[in-house]
């Protein structure tokens, strides 16, 4: 009946998320709100960590993607579950680094890493550096001498592989942004590069082949592919390459269609290509990282919002309007996203109606979602959009001068705030 | 050569906008950096209010919409121009009031206003309310009943065209989540409405027909609908509006395949359009508001980045990296828009290459534009994206965390900060 595996309908006929009745949430917090399942969130680590160690003998490491959201309350939750963290930027890294989060677990990811962001990772201890470039590679090494340290590195390869949903392609030589084309030789290129570089240890490598992939075999194809390279890196230069992260991409379910890998299971086939190839080849199997990001949060978190208007244009469409939007879920706006929504203070009824579910921004464009299946709303009425815990808060803007929701956590029956709702005052912080 | 009037090339061979080399500001303000011209912006209002007094006798107001960039200064040069402006949230009508702007000029809009959005407008004498749907209105209603106010209104008007860039077209009922259209008769029963609520003052329309149009047609058709659709309230309700609102749209130069409409001279024909059909119809001309927003600020405006590396795929593009992205502009990540860019070091030089521009973010489709023409760029270069004044700053987000960068004006030569760059303690001000 309901997306996420934590929603119900309690006897009030309220969704609950959690055990918790969203009604009382929205009566104690107000809306828009976010609201996550810390539970659930608990139990999908849980998942991916046994994925290893049931498939894998444990020799590996679940790192979450932050840039799906990111806030303190995150970054403990994963240090209390045992995973590392994936991270993009210096503003991620501080603050994962600001609820005690061990550096030697954190990646530092991204194609176009500031000196700034460089030194704050070497100063910092942070674990691994996924290095983008060699014009990068350059000026990370320079800094590490500088420093008198030595950096930890992987490098961010292109395996060739486009995987979205249940689509992949196997491209060769790929157009993107990030990292060293395996096709071209340019990646094999950079880890010689690497190997002469001072103050550069290389690790491992590093691919990431799409994002919402809900089978396995794109990630199969993937370790088949990396360890061909991991192996070439070998025979090139005599470095035998110790870790493999193979990214992340795991998809959730936004709606019925949908139909995710099983996490737990995950590392099985995987498991069984990697064995087989490294027997091949001769070399140690590599100590594994994977990146999941949305998987581990999207389905425990929903967004509540309340309606403000019902409007009904006779042969065209009924737009519901709710008081949030693109401001605090681009993604329709960026990707046409399909999400699943429901009546919360009318959970138990039937989804009689169709409609736009349209944000408050001054802009035609801010929609939540259109042709959405719900029950018939009306203003006052409290909408819930589902598994909005991924790159919701994250990609929030103030558009419009419009404030950013709080989150709200809630566990074993219980709420509280982890991000307060921005006030006024934090509109003009910054102003003179 | 320019794609605005204030960027030129100096002696060094640096871009200059407003006078002010951008490598100079770059060494004083790092990046990314947004960089605003005070000057041209008094210059493009001044425009606007010329139209009104030349060829309008001064009958109206222009009003900056301020979703385009809203920030303490802008409502400061807006006051200072005579200016009224256009909100659609408590925090831009919070922004506007803080540096003392007239609230009697505030136009407040919106296709959903919260209880506590109307109410603090009520409190605070904001000069119109544009009312968009019958709940709102009741809801207002309510409201200034029991505040003991009078609300004054306008109703926000579907007019049934649909304009942008050189199309345009007559729709009649429009897919829109804004307003009352007019062909089902919907606009004329709501101002029916309107005369029969208690503590509302119906003072006339307001209508909106696109973003970027630039030609003047489609406004001279929305002045001949909204004139037919004021003379039919007035048959049936007695009440002639005094007021209407034409909103804006207003086109600006992002390329040089742009060709605006000359805003001094927008009210021309439009001036005709209302003369003619007031006449016909035995009615007082209107108090005209129009509604700029991009075409003040947008072209005032440059985004300063600094390049950290250059990626070439041979036989597929040339990827440059910058120190920002959809973070600070998201708009070719919404919409696709195209910029001009130029290399700001070495704007003396000939266009060599065609290249996409990257942003940081861990995001494939983080791109500034793609196929765009540029001096040849490499790693620690400055890269000025054009006409960003508008919809960048106002539309940025923190995703991956990223901190926002600061806005810098320039005035007679001189430069100086008005909104700070974001800190990593700002990032987690909010958080538990």
């Amino acid at each position: 009946m309901f997306v996420s595996e934590n929603l119900s309908v309690n006897e009030k006929g309220n969704l609950t998320i959690g055990g918790v009745d969203t009604i009382d949430l929205v009566n104690q917090y107000g809306t828009p709100l976010y609201v996550l399942d810390k539970d659930l969130i608990r139990k999908n680590c849980k998942k991916f960590v046994k994925s290893i160690n049931k498939h894998y003998d444990g020799n590996g490491l679940v790192c979450y993607a932050s840039k799906a959201l990111s806030c303190k309350e995150i970054y403990r939750i994963m240090k209390d579950e045992g995973l590392g963290v994936d991270t993009v930027s210096i503003g991620e890294m501080y603050t994962a680094l600001s609820v005690g989060f061990p550096a030697e677990k954190i990646y530092f990811h991204g194609n176009n890493k500031a000196d700034e962001e460089l030194k704050f990772a070497l100063e910092n201890k942070i674990g691994r550096i996924v290095v983008d470039n060699l014009q990068e590679l350059k000026r990370l090494s320079e800094l590490a001498v500088k420093l008198g340290v030595v950096a930890s590195i992987m490098l961010r390869v292109k395996p060739g592989i486009d995987a979205h949903t249940h689509d992949f392609i196997r491209t060769g030589q790929i157009d993107s942004k990030f990292g060293f084309a395996i096709e071209t030789n340019e990646a094999l290129e950079a880890a010689k590069c690497v190997v002469d570089s001072k103050n550069i240890n290389l690790v491992g490598a590093h691919c990431h082949i799409g994002s919402q992939i809900l089978d396995v075999d794109p990630f199969m194809l993937a370790a088949e592919v990396m360890i061909d390279y991991i192996n070439d890196v070998k025979n090139s230069t005599s470095v035998t390459m110790s870790e493999l992260n193979l990214g992340g991409g795991f998809g959730i379910k936004y709606t019925s269609n949908d139909d995710p890998v099983d996490y737990e299971n995950y590392m099985e086939p995987v498991s069984e290509v990697l064995n087989k190839k490294c027997s091949d080849y001769g070399i140690k199997t590599p100590f594994i990282v994977i990146e999941p990001g949305r998987s581990l949060i999207g389905p425990a978190g929903i967004t509540l919002y309340k309606v403000g208007a019902r409007k009904e244009i006779p042969n065209i469409r009924t737009y519901i309007s709710v008081d949030g939007g693109m401001t605090d879920n681009p993604r329709y706006a960026l990707y046409k996203s399909k999400y699943d929504a429901l009546v919360a203070n009318k959970a138990n009824l039937e989804k009689t109606d169709v409609v736009t579910i349209a944000g408050k921004c001054c802009e035609s464009g801010d929609l939540i979602g259109e042709n959405i299946k719900l029950q018939h709303a009306e203003a006052g009425d409290i909408i819930a959009i589902c598994a909005t815990g991924a790159y919701n808060y994250s990609m929030s803007s103030n558009y419009n001068r419009i404030l950013k929701p709080p989150i709200v956590m809630v566990s074993g029956g219980k709420s509280r705030v982890v991000v307060k709702r921005e006030t006024l005052k934090d509109l003009v912080r910054n102003d003179i």
